[in-house]
């Protein structure tokens, strides 16, 4: 399997591996005709560049790392497309990691991170914390993070504010005398729980009341779905259901048909994340329409603009909206 | 924001940028005094080798370019999961790029890989044709499909066999005398979906009859659901009908509830590539367990094959199996 290399496009054309490596990286102290004998060597034997020696030359990889959770959900994989979007304009190449669970996983992916010298990193990883983040920063790359709002020098964020979400929409809900409002735990995503949940405890709070509808799923069940079919038997109905994912809100959907419970005349029900499935469910699920491509997309935006000069203008903190899809399983 | 070099760790210890070199790429021509002097400057500044410089010396880079489409499937996410983990296992680094729609946008990605010189390349791609992958073998980089069976001398695959898959299953139905069969077209996956009816055509065949149960969707129509709901207008019901994702099956299981069809009692439902969402719809839909996770992970391993000794005796072609999930929604 032999390759075209700089070494054959030299011979080709009678001069230095450096005129070539010139040539290649745009230097301007290449004679033109030099120059196009280079490039007609280049031509004719089909040789590419090679991208690490180009980069080296340059100092740049014009490489980020992506760090995201294992890329099985949907939502991940809109992240991912807005993020791919905006760096295939600015060029740039991306090496993809993904975390499962525990720290040692996540230790083992900043040593390879930071072994392969890129440029900038974009984590979105709900389970990460401060420690290993400040282990990344040691190193002075620059970092986006989406989800989390967690900035300072080297390190930018990309959010929705879960909280105020929950907050606004609890508040809502109250002026309009549901005040049972129950939110599901949901174990994959505990950082986005602890705001909602923040988010509730605030709104009533507000409302001179405390919120105490936080149903934890007890580890030795299997799913939410068995769970919830035991706890509808000694528990009383809500006026509101708030789960995070699509398959909760089905959960509960299949839930309160087996058992009788008209959604939405007897009990609401609200998914925080949308998907396409929400609007398959019959009635179909209401939520909120998350801008799950934007995040990546502003994201890989905004790291661009912090590897550059723009850096000293840049607004380290992007706060994204949302908006609430009202569809039947909420009046 | 200056990183630490390999000048620096240089200067430190006092000897020779070569040296550094050497010691971090393992050459055991180095002295062993020296070899410690270096570590501890190393660790004392806290440099991390560059791991391009370093498959630069190796002439490595320890890369595989990932080509997949646009990350928004669940099933995509799956083989991306089992590729990474075996990535992993063999230390590669994963380069990710999407493809959208349309051959400029494969061309441009072909482009960037060449140019990247990575080690290997795995496609996943049911769009990908003869021409474009014609293109990426004349590199003579070695390349794994995942999904489509077309092997050579630089190509592995990895694949199911959707004909046979159709094939068995529409026989299993004529032997029990449903023969009104159909299959729904899907114009995300047109590779698949010729598999399918291809496989329906030839057991058709085999029982002395013609398939003439293909669906297409025209194009005037947003989604499978509003045409299916026209459909059912002037159509007679099927015995079974085929869909490739589960939010086809959907459409058709929303459709036949609003229209008064019990599913399974008057007509059945199969959805070929199953999901967890399957199992949330009421009636559950029967499926057939395809080993998203393993096709990745073996196409993975298939590569490293390729790029090591191991190449001479790996078989390139590898078939997985499948199993069919009976659900609520056939009999």
């Amino acid at each position: 399997m032999k390759r075209i290399t700089i070494y054959d496009v030299a011979k080709e054309a009678d001069v230095s591996l450096a005129t070539v490596s010139r040539v290649i990286n745009g230097s301007d102290v290449v004679r033109e005709d030099t120059r196009v004998k280079v490039q007609e060597a280049i031509e004719k034997l089909g040789y590419k560049p090679n991208a690490i020696a180009q980069g080296l030359a340059l100092q740049k990889t014009t490489t980020i790392a992506l760090i995201v959770p294992e890329a099985s959900y949907f939502y991940t994989g809109q992240i991912i497309n807005g993020l791919i979007d905006v760096a295939k304009i600015y060029k740039y190449n991306i090496m993809l990691h993904t975390t499962t669970e525990g720290i040692t996983e996540m230790n083992d992916i900043i040593e390879n991170v930071i072994k392969s010298r890129v440029d900038g990193v974009v984590i979105f990883n709900d389970k990460l914390n401060k420690e290993e983040l400040n282990q990344l920063t040691t190193y002075q790359i620059p970092i986006v993070v989406i989800g989390n709002r967690m900035s300072d020098e080297t390190v930018g964020s990309v959010y929705v504010d879960y909280a105020k979400l929950a907050c606004d929409y609890a508040n809502e809900c109250i002026r309009n005398g549901k005040t049972d409002i129950a939110l599901i735990e949901d174990r994959k995503n505990p950082a986005m729980i602890k705001q909602l949940r923040d988010g509730l405890s605030r709104a009533f709070k507000e409302n001179g009341m405390e919120f105490s509808g936080y149903i934890e799923i007890p580890k030795e069940y299997r799913s939410s779905y068995l769970f919830l079919k035991e706890y509808v038997k000694t528990n009383p109905r809500k006026d509101v259901v708030i789960t995070y994912r699509d398959s909760q809100a089905m959960a509960v959907l299949n839930v309160a048909k087996e058992e009788g419970v008209d959604i939405p005349n007897d009990m609401e029900l609200v998914c925080i994340l949308d998907s396409k499935y929400n609007s398959m469910a019959r009635p179909q699920i209401s939520g909120f329409k998350i801008p799950d491509y934007d995040l990546g997309a502003v994201a890989m935006r905004l790291l661009t603009k912090m590897l550059t000069d723009e850096n000293d203008v840049v607004d380290k903190e992007i706060e994204l909206s949302y908006i609430f899809t009202p569809r039947q399983s909420t009046k």
